[in-house]
């Protein structure tokens, strides 16, 4: 079976940047994925993404050697199942509150006796190769959120939770979890130490950490405090905010008709 | 009928900026809709779009008062009449070699007694709204491209055909025409002297003049030179610009896995 | 933010009439989108309209002021939080059986703390512009539907669950639910009756109402009666009916293939 | 081979009443297809139509007996080929302007050594059955469109030309073509003279003639008047006259906020 | 209401052979409709099929007689209730575990009072024709499938729960259960029992019995035990084995590029 | 710039096997792609593919290291170079009847000063990799097809024109042009002198030869002759032979509903 190469970094402790993808198109996937990221992230969550596209961006991501991820909308066995047997190799599941809920995303990405995933990986084995059935449940990367009030609560029984490869912070819902604006990029005390707090119960109990940033600035930032996975940005994001740059340079001294 | 706010700056001679769109996408169109740019165009020629996407690009472009413009493949009736139908405020017809093909172009944008155009403006009339049978001929831009060693021939008699509101240039494409190499954004004195030349012929008589480009540099100078419609850049480029220039920041001194 | 009318409307105890859509496509909610209705209701539950559709519909339907509501197919979270991330400016949520169900809609409605929301409105903050995360809480509508017969022994429990800004009466599910045929209009004593009882106890607790009918005249009822939002009508519906009644017109007396 | 029934009754001089299909979509088609026309035309010209969508609509009407056309966007022989292929079983050419155009657009139908048609009825054989290679030439309609000036001018040698089946008339482009403004049903004398005009010449030479209606009162007025096919109108146009009448009465006498 | 074929059939006891679909595509979904099979199941749990796919199959297959089966990907009542107003005339539910499970699937099946199937068969009434709204509880199959530990140690509970119609026996997750490999038609003894105690214990009570096979040595083998019906193989899987099967005796003694 | 490995094949005389692809879909393309062909044809013409199932087909294609080539639907420059842009590293036109229509094709097919080719080879250069610009011109395989009367007339025109890399044969239109009837794997004496005129006037100008067929044996048959591309049989024909060959073994002796 092809290796899940950012899995096996983020086991070895090696940084790696990621790329968030919320434009359901094959293109734009595959441009992505040319562009060196270690990983790409496709978001079924809050980005503009279904499952049709999702069949198309699999295999344009597949061109590369990058390795796919999906964030699924919810922690849903069905849709666990069904992102991984389209080729995924690994699921970001939201809002993990408790030990229960963790236990129920890793038994959905693992296959008997080791939990309930239903076997039939029908583009994964294609993509995977030979031995996906044997090996997947060792390749499959099973990281759950942390971004909940009561994911906080209960941060010490999910970070231990058997089988749960990672955590990936979501900035935003984790600022509303403490009563901050849900901004990203946060540099509010209250934010850092709850980040802090989260990074720290993690690599005591060996799990790979990863966070979401909307700039190269705070990528750095987490990666040199030992972050595994830290997302750079995200498609429409990079999109906009050179073309918006772009725009105001070009405009600045003229006069155009808006 | 809703006025069509570019042509009326370029009749103007006043300068507009505007985005070119390559992933077909609702989403993204919508997205870069909503930045500021005075006009976008849906490229069908070389752009990852076909007429199945622009049913979807040209309502999200909708949403925002940016007016809505398509590269068509080819100087092709048929094409331009479908995408007028679908709503588009004006058509980039490319290589346009000669008088004849430039009228050609010209009367697939008009309805008799002035062209060809078939009736049937089933989302342009939405669109645009009520008066649009009777003022689209006045209303709907047909901007030609000359990019070809045929069509610089040619300048003069395409210049002035009739109904013809302007010309686009495609410096990669006029590059090969005169025996460069397709890059854009081209200072080589042969290249911006041939780029003089059309402008000026152009404005001579009063046509609009566009150029293609691919940096808030090049828009600036074609801008000052008196251009009336000069293309910033493309939703696919700003995203993989920005990706790459982040990522190479985010990785310098870090050792990742790629 | 960009206010919600229809809701606005709906507060102030104003009448407001519908439409609905089942026909997944772009062109027929914007065509739907320009008739004039207060809002628009995209079926996802009926419909034959996916969440692939969606994307396609809600920018349509953005090219004009009217509300963009969808019906859910189910009490669920993941989707009602993914189509208000699209952009809808309500949803309507099916089988409300009880207050704990209708606490589940309405969480997911909400961002923290006030509910469950995660933070993402990725398209929803271009269509509803700035102020989108401060103001959503108040903006977005979320609508249960009581249909049901364990609805209508929880009747009183679920008119009073807080945040709940109105009910929505399927009169086919309601028929049902007291052992009726699921027929549209219903004229039933029983029928009518039980509507009068949700009515009523939903306006005695400042709820809005609104209830499907099938007809102009079903739709004047109810407007008399008090109902803040009645749906006239479906897109294919009313594209079947016409067309029927034509071709009967057109054919009477004549003898054609068929 | 699936017997042609359309063609089989304008060849009788039989009346047939059609629906014309506007909205590129599977559900909208096989509603259309249910109401009981005799034929159905998907419209590629003008209609928000694709050859994306027309991959799913022909399946739909195939679910009953309607006998399914296409109308082209041009007189040109590779999408005239590939909607044969598809499974239309006939299409109207818009604007035939001479017999020369008249020939080009019969010899695409057409098998060798009749026509230049390729072979490879990759779904028409699926849909037609046994025996399509050898009847196709004879089961498929091939429609003409006189409705342009210099079509009227040819109106004899095109309506002469051997293996024409039919011509149809789009009454909006007529009016353009004889200075008049291109509305619909139109009484205009000058225009009643000129559809008048062509339905002699059609039927003097034996050809079908069919036209596009908007309404029941103008399909009975041709069809009494002899037409072999008339539109009675298109699926976006029933739903949206039935849905504005129903808004109007509904809303009459009550105030809502648009 | 046009009769369920396959439903008839398995009450009787009579054997079927049935297709399975795994390419989310119209035209794919028509061929295999047109082989002869008794039924085929659209697999949206790990084919390569969703929602947006499935309304284009549906009525690919309804171009035939054969009757529409829906895998769905979960015991989920939103999802089966969508697939059956689609027009599946049947449902194949995974991993049923236990009585209270295999009700939950019937429930979504059936209309009050006998379950809790909300009432909007948009698209099966007009497959179904008239009578769907009185018969459909009656015509539509629900067919639970037992694959997991807990299902076989619930075999009793669950092949006994009232309003089932049928268990659909899959083998790979069924060699999970018990600790083998994930192979398809199993010989091994253990799995060879399993299928006969599951086989028996459906038998006992009058169940009709299903179960995949990769080949038709197997189809036979179960349709001689008694099976009602037997799915022969995949879309995919045909493709594959017939092109590997051609292309390894095209190739023998000879030297192509790879 | 990655090498085209089937032309580079041809080029040095070598065999080559191709498969070929009817259905618009990714999945099914992808899995051809893992079958060890030297290359695979997408086919436009009479294929149920269109340039909306293209762009998802093509990145699932480039998955592997097959050799993606398309065929067009007509000899029209705005497709071919539409397919080019999104990345087929060849294309075969149908119907190439002379040697100016020859000029035509491969004109499409080379940027200046070689041919007319528009720079923008948008996902061409992704896929292609640094040097497309440079090199497209050597590498971009073009193949015309002679199948009508006239192309054989001007067979040694045609087949002695400058850029063409090769001539694709297809057997049923060459049986209609030469008064036969257009079956597959055609053994009439008149037929096979066809093609091995056409053969021997290819080979003796250097040009590849290629011929689709529909078995193993005809394959080899063509290999043996020495053809440089020869296609084994498309994915729907591989499809619907196993699953009736299947299908009938399985029924045999049995009994079944249908």
């Amino acid at each position: 079976m092809r290796p899940n190469k950012a899995l096996e970094a983020w086991r070895q402790g090696r940084p790696t940047i990621g790329g968030w993808l919320s434009i359901g198109n094959a293109y734009s996937a595959e441009l992505m994925a040319h562009l060196g990221f270690d990983w790409l992230c496709a978001d079924m969550q809050h980005g503009m993404i279904g499952d049709h596209d999702l069949k198309q961006m699999l295999p344009a991501m597949s061109t590369t050697d990058v390795t796919p991820l999906v964030r699924v909308p919810w922690n849903d066995p069905a849709t666990i199942m069904k992102v991984l047997d389209a080729g995924a190799y690994g699921v970001i599941v939201p809002m993990v509150n408790n030990r229960q809920e963790a236990l129920q995303a890793v038994s959905a990405c693992r296959y008997p006796p080791e939990g309930q995933r239903s076997f039939g990986p029908i583009r994964a084995a294609l993509y995977g190769g030979e031995g996906y059935a044997a090996e997947a449940n060792r390749q499959v990367a099973c990281i759950g959120m942390i971004e909940t009030r009561q994911g906080l609560d209960n941060l010490e029984e999910i970070v231990t939770t058997p089988g749960l490869d990672g955590i990936y912070i979501g900035p935003a819902d984790l600022a509303l979890a403490i009563g901050l604006a849900p901004v990203g990029d946060n540099d509010d005390p209250a934010h850092v130490a709850t980040v802090d707090r989260i990074f720290r119960a993690c690599r005591a109990h060996g799990l790979a950490v990863g966070i979401h940033t909307w700039s190269a600035a705070f990528t750095r930032r987490y990666l040199e405090q030992g972050f595994q996975f830290v997302t750079l940005g995200t498609d429409s994001g990079f999109m906009v905010k050179k073309a918006s740059a772009d725009l105001r340079e070009a405009r600045s001294k003229l006069k155009t008709i808006v």
